[in-house]
């Protein structure tokens, strides 16, 4: 279902989930968002490939190399082919961009930066690699703090702050506000890029009836002592978005949200299927 | 069935046939002898794993990469490892021994050097790697030359000339002499610390009745000239071992191979099963 042409759409997409395993450069967020444009994705797990295979994590696992980030046969190639190419000196928006072409895709996929920049979590005293804290330990221990490592040196990917300039609309998804969406604010000049088209910001608040309809989103507000709820979302971006869209389930909020100078929005913003997805992205687009 | 004790044994391994695919250093030779020790090969390509799969390379073909090596998805973790600990400047030698061990081998497995070297093939008049005369060219095509690119430069990885030096036998595997043997040989100090042993060496022809019983190594021996005999296998061995293993079917030669200086001896060479593969051991560590 077509909303708006694909090729007037940019993705930015966050790089503070990046890793390096195996010798291997994994770019989590950007593989899911070009599986799931490519409709490659495989819907039960919500990452990697539909009809994959595992068989060379058995192999790994002889050899003595971690196996807690697991990584299907097919998305190896592209790990394989992605660190192929960074190896070269082909920046990660360059390697980007042929993926995403090679899956058809005729939208931007374009990484918030090519610059290293790693988002560090603070559980238990100790500092640890996001994929640490989300994979190896599920997610399941509290944060005490979060910072986007080395993120001062990183300027924004060619055709970031353009593509932010020129928009019609800009969309902050509903995306985890303290890991994916902080991360990309805060690569020097995106934040301010942003802020600059205010009155273009829709963003979908992730967090629905106070709680994150998956990951530990609304679990992390609340350990970093912010209002795990659609204010709290309101607060957080009202410097950056002219509008928040909210769930029909916490339209008993919007008074609170639009206290906070933004304008609110309210529909069903739970994407249970394509049809609705694609009514959410025509209500951000409007 | 054990013909002698496994941790008394050394398998020195070609590397020339080396090749970078993908970012990945693949060592086809290493890998062939480790699967085959380990009894993981694939019994029908006579490479690779059994029970392999290949849903990689079919993304890797999406991705514009090249196709003509196949690579099974439990195959690319070896090279994924290798790769890895190579790049941390491990050396060859040891992450072979690591991926031996992994595999239970309890037999040494080193590469003839730690070094770079790459056979290369004048087909044509070009000169290509042997993967690209071997498996792209699937070997269909004369060839002009062979030469061993950066051997002057290797050294003996460590114990390989130990093994040589130390061993109650040395046994020069019935592999293609001109592109599996040679670069051993070519390594510098490889071919002396064999001929002093000559009295100990015995080789066994992998020419049987004029022909190879796998691979184009009689129609190598032609173009560059030699016979493609058992004769022409002693001539090029006489001066390394003392001993010459020769098939039954190649039992009218046998004086012509004596003329030559070495010990003859007929049997049965061809490995059809393993009862077979054993007696032909016993008669070459005799």
């Amino acid at each position: 279902m077509e909303i708006v042409d694909p090729t007037s759409v940019t993705a930015i997409v966050n790089v503070g989930d990046d890793t390096e395993l195996h010798g291997l450069h994994i770019s989590p967020d950007i593989d899911t968002v070009t599986y799931t444009l490519a409709d490659a994705i495989d819907p039960d797990r919500g990452w990697g490939l539909a009809g994959e295979t595992w068989n060379a994590m058995g192999l790994l696992d002889r050899y003595g190399n971690p196996t807690w980030f697991n990584l299907g046969d097919q998305d190896l190639a592209t790990h394989i082919v992605r660190t192929e190419r960074l190896r070269r000196g082909e920046p990660l928006s360059s390697v980007t961009a042929h993926l995403a072409a090679s899956w058809g895709l005729t939208c931007g996929v374009i990484p918030v930066t090519d610059d290293p920049l790693r988002t560090m979590v603070t559980v238990e005293g100790t500092q640890i690699g996001f994929q640490e804290y989300f994979v190896g330990r599920q997610h399941d221990v509290a944060i005490e703090a979060v910072r986007f490592d080395r993120v001062e040196t990183t300027t924004p990917a060619p055709g970031v702050l353009d593509a932010i300039a020129s928009a019609e609309r800009v969309v902050i998804a509903p995306s985890n506000p303290v890991v994916s969406i902080d991360p990309l604010l805060a690569v020097p000049g995106v934040r301010e890029a942003v802020a600059a088209r205010r009155d273009a910001v829709a963003a979908i608040s992730p967090i629905v009836s106070g709680a994150a309809l998956k990951g530990p989103a609304a679990r992390m507000l609340d350990e970093l002592g912010e209002e795990a709820s659609a204010v709290g979302v309101a607060e957080r971006y009202a410097a950056l978005a002219g509008t928040l869209v909210i769930d029909e389930a916490d339209a008993d909020r919007r008074s609170e949200v639009e206290a906070t100078g933004v304008r609110c929005v309210v529909t069903d913003t739970i994407m249970r299927d394509v049809e609705r997805a694609s009514a959410l992205a025509k209500v951000a687009v409007a």
